[in-house]
């Protein structure tokens, strides 16, 4: 799965869905099914009322979550509109939703009938949220933002800007709290332990190694910021939001303990007894404020400004706040030994579900039975849930026949599901979560005979993926630097494409994980032990689009007198198909990988398959 | 010239010089050529006079310059330490002198028998500047600096941490100026009016586009950051410091005025009027300070944090201060045609003069005349000097013979001039800064037989050379993205450099200008119409350097349905010797590349040769 280089705030495409475990505190006797048109007068009457000139509504909750529960989608909710990124600005008389390039066809369906503009935010020269406003608003006028589910980072931002332009700010206010309601409670899915046969280290050895950083630096506290962040540092996950392994809670180290905050309702008896064992003390979530504000005055408190909602460092505002780099975000991206052996395992098995999946799609298409793209997302999700260890998939599968495929962050519903035929190519990018590892792997496949574009888009494509794979770097390269290493060779076929060229992968955890990423705009360097994704893309609006995507594992390369080398050793095994390929335009040095990678692919993943499934994989596996 | 990526805080490796303009302001009857230990002692007594703890010293003007006139050059007296980045701190009972890799040979040199310590700030795990006071100070004793030549940028962040570290800090003395009693005063050379037949704008167009830009941004006021940003505003050039064109100035713009700070003895008749006769106004060097405090408290004023002197942000406290991004360095970036034209011809020019160098230099060798790094370099100088227009070299040319030119920084004076002879390789890098523009070209030429090693050295660096200077690449690029492109075919070779791949250069400024770098910290875009330097290179340390420069033009390339193609336009007309060529690295487009290139060189050189200059260009640009 892609990251768009056009998502500012958020990190992820994929639609945030809740599980169902929230139940609406409907309060009965009021209207809950409300219009927009409703809403938005709802809203502008709480605005009037409390003296706000504009509110701003976001889909963000109190960690700013990639993935985020129903109860915090409150753009969602007010507009319509579903995309990871939007933000609706309502004032008296306008109301506007900033999404990017991305949403702006989604965003065009949602908004359909009601009163908000949609504002093309990737297009060059249209104003930011913070722009218009400081525009369109006059001095000594207010803006409102709830500051609890606002990063620090951003409300700061807001905060600062605004008050330059002299309108005034308040950010204590859940205004949509007071309207919406049949709000979702937030979610109480029960948490799990991950074995450290699988984590590879201790929460009693990792947290030893974190407050080694601490002391490195000088804090007495850290308030752990995404919430992945506390599922590495005390091996588990949680299951509060399908597609993410990361619950609602927050973890604060001192020098004496480590604080858990979360809903007791969440662990079970076996949970509570490991985490008393390793030395760790449970508290309520909303106990969170009081601990901070129980903090020592002279208290040299780390929290990461990206992540803690505003009224956090408002509760920690008599310490001394560090806004720094997540030391856990840094440990975690480099996975250990018991880490990558695991992964690689996964890798595996997801290429044999992978097959699996592929024998059977072009044995329905042969025999004529009728396919559509959900038909074949929920197929392929059925394959990865036998593997033992699948949790749950990783992200929502993107499965775009022909057109489909160019649209980036295309997502297959009941809606959205179009027929699969024999004519054009097929873009799948889709993973699992396993308690074994994390998984991100695209390819796309002809249904038919290709065209010759086709073939060209898919060798352009390849052939900058196995560029950046193959690659030796000298020590000290970055995203940014990488990505031009791919891309070059797509700019030289006089093709580009506008998403992210890779991303980090969590172990277990989340899909997209920082620090690193290979991008433009990414100046942090590749680290031994990181596990990242290169999937570069051509998408042809209205016609077709290619995405083929492995996941790597950074690793020594050559010692040189110029410096050590770093290298990427391939961890996915799925056929790359081979009948899309121009050979004419692939370098001898990369057709030889592609039959070596065959070769491997067939002898690790025949075990796991059965007659038919071994026959296709072999077939597949042919070498060009 | 190269900027080297381990430079934090500067952006040139050249030594800044003084003119010799500065009368020293000696204290008669006091000691003025004191020892370091004496300095010391000095600085010492007045730091416990005024109760500070540890004392950081640099060498920094107002301006945050790139060149230092010597009045400013407080570190290098104090440590006599010459390199352009390096801070000391001084305790009561230690000090230390901060510096970056590229210096380390120097440093050593200089601090030997001193009680300095040297702190080598590129090795991994060596605490900053910062880290190092906040460790070895206890809480509640005091940090002091110069706030007057210390950038707001770097004021600021100290202060935060120190105040964080629960350090005082004291910004407002100049503890430096007390103690060095023959100090000199700042130079007071002449300004001279840059004609608009060169400029391509008049002042007054360029002060209605500045105020265009600050009317959408809002703002009232701005005082312009480097001082690069006055010379072109106001078209005019300063000789207040040799290699650079700018002088000690400021310009504060307003919506009504134009506010020119400058010595009036800097002035000449002429001056005055053209000033004036744009409705600029004319102050004195030091009103900056009163004239900020006379803006309104409701303006809102653009101050450039990396290049303003702390004492000023205090001047302008009770405005509304915008840290932002300093808008003329944008506008000045994206040269016009006239400045495309004019540089065009004075790369010509230039290229001739180099032409006319080898043609002496080779002629000298096969003569037996002793040749060495600092006659050639004066030669080169002469060269350069007969080229109407000339005003000064662009920057102290790197004349490195053998080991030399493995020195990333090396500068020939007369304590390190070394023989040249037949034996080894010889990189020079060399520019000039004429009225039709600043030029830099680094050519690397054989003196003997090559050997295999240095062959593939240099063909591998001119190979990625040519990567980058031959690429179309999609729009919004930036230079970090870049970087990877052209080092990317050095790492294939298993090499590596440095520094970053190349800069921007000014039109008849300095040589070295933003916003726009190559290297892998630079998320800057590549804008068309920027001119910008590809100098990749390789180091033996002991043995032998290369590196190969040419300036490029950024243009539209192809369009496609993906977006725009930009891509680079060559500039640098010079002889690329092809003796060191391993013509079987080099791939067949590159080669062809070179075989056009120079046909195109002796076309353009030759009307400006004589025989024997023109005979040597003819062999020199034979087919490969």
């Amino acid at each position: 799965m892609d990251k768009d280089q056009s998502s500012e705030d958020k990190t992820s495409e994929s639609r945030a869905q809740q599980n169902g475990q929230g139940s609406p505190t409907t309060n009965a006797g009021l209207k809950a099914d409300l219009s927009v048109a409703e809403k938005l007068a709802g809203l502008r009457a709480v605005m009037s009322a409390e003296g706000i000139d504009a509110f701003v509504v976001d889909n963000a909750d109190p960690h700013n979550n990639e993935y985020v529960a129903e109860r915090w989608c409150c753009r969602e909710w007010l507009s319509g509109m579903k995309g990871s990124n939007g933000m609706v600005v309502v004032t008296a008389d306008w109301s506007g939703l900033w999404t990017d390039s991305r949403y702006y066809e989604m965003a065009e369906e949602s908004l359909e009938g009601t009163e908000i503009e949609l504002v093309k935010m990737s297009d060059v020269g249209v104003a930011t949220v913070d722009e218009w406003l400081k525009a369109h608003l006059d001095e000594g006028q207010t803006v409102g933002f709830n500051g609890a589910d606002t990063s620090v980072e951003q409300a700061d931002s807001w905060s600062e800007s605004f008050q330059q332009a002299g309108l005034n700010v308040r950010s204590e206010l859940d205004l949509i709290n007071s309207i919406w309601l049949d709000r979702p409670a937030a979610p109480k899915g029960e948490l799990f332990l991950v074995d450290d046969k699988y984590a590879g280290k201790s929460i009693e050895a990792k947290v030893a190694e974190l407050r080694e950083q601490m002391k490195q630096q000088k804090l007495d506290a850290y308030l752990l910021g995404r919430t992945d962040e506390s599922c590495w540092l005390l091996n588990f996950r949680g299951t509060d939001i399908e597609a993410s392994p990361t619950p609602y809670c927050h973890t604060l180290v001192t020098k004496e303990d480590v604080l858990f905050f979360v809903d007791a309702e969440k662990l079970t008896a076996e949970a509570v007894a490991k985490f008393e064992a390793a030395g760790v003390t449970l508290k309520g979530y909303n106990e969170i404020e009081s601990s901070l504000s129980d903090l020592d005055a002279s208290a040299r408190l780390l929290l990461i400004a990206q992540y803690a909602g505003f009224s956090l460092a408002r509760a920690a505002s008599h310490c001394v706040v560090i806004k720094g780099r997540a030391i856990v975000t840094d440990l975690k991206a480099v996975k250990n030994p018991v880490e990558v052996a695991h992964l690689k395992q996964a890798l595996i098995d997801d290429g044999a579900a992978m097959v699996k999946f592929f024998t059977w799609l072009y044995r329905c298409m042969r025999e004529g039975e009728p396919m559509s793209e959900l038909k074949a997302s929920r197929k392929l999700e059925a394959f990865r849930a036998e593997i033992p260890g699948f949790r749950h998939v990783s992200f929502d599968s993107i499965m775009g026949y022909g057109p489909d495929g160019a649209l980036n962050h295309y997502c297959v519903d009941e809606e959205s599901d179009k027929p699969v035929k024999n004519e054009n190519i097929f873009l799948i990018d889709s993973g699992g979560n396993f308690l074994h590892g994390t998984t991100d792997t695209t390819r796309t496949i002809p249904m038919g005979e290709p065209t010759q574009l086709q073939k060209e888009d898919y060798t352009a494509v390849l052939s900058s993926m196995l560029e950046l794979l193959m690659l030796e770097f000298a020590e000290g390269s970055n995203g940014a630097q990488l990505d031009g290493v791919c891309r070059q060779v797509l700019w030289k076929h006089g093709r580009h494409f506008k998403h992210g060229t890779g991303h980090g992968v969590g172990f277990g955890l989340e899909v997209h994980e920082g620090p690193q990423n290979i991008s433009g705009r990414s100046t942090e360097k590749m680290m031994l032990g990181m596990i990242t994704t290169i999937e570069p893309g051509c998408y042809r609006a209205g016609k077709h689009g290619v995405r083929i995507e492995n996941m790597v594992h950074t690793v020594l390369g050559e010692d040189s007198e110029f410096g050590r080398f770093f290298k990427f050793e391939n961890l996915t095994f799925c056929p790359i198909n081979t009948d899309l390929i121009e050979k004419s335009m692939l370098p001898a040095r990369q057709i030889d990988w592609l039959n070596n990678y065959h070769v491997e692919v067939l002898e690790k993943l025949s075990p796991l398959l059965n007659a038919e499934e071994r026959e296709w994989l072999t077939h597949e596996c042919r070498p060009v």
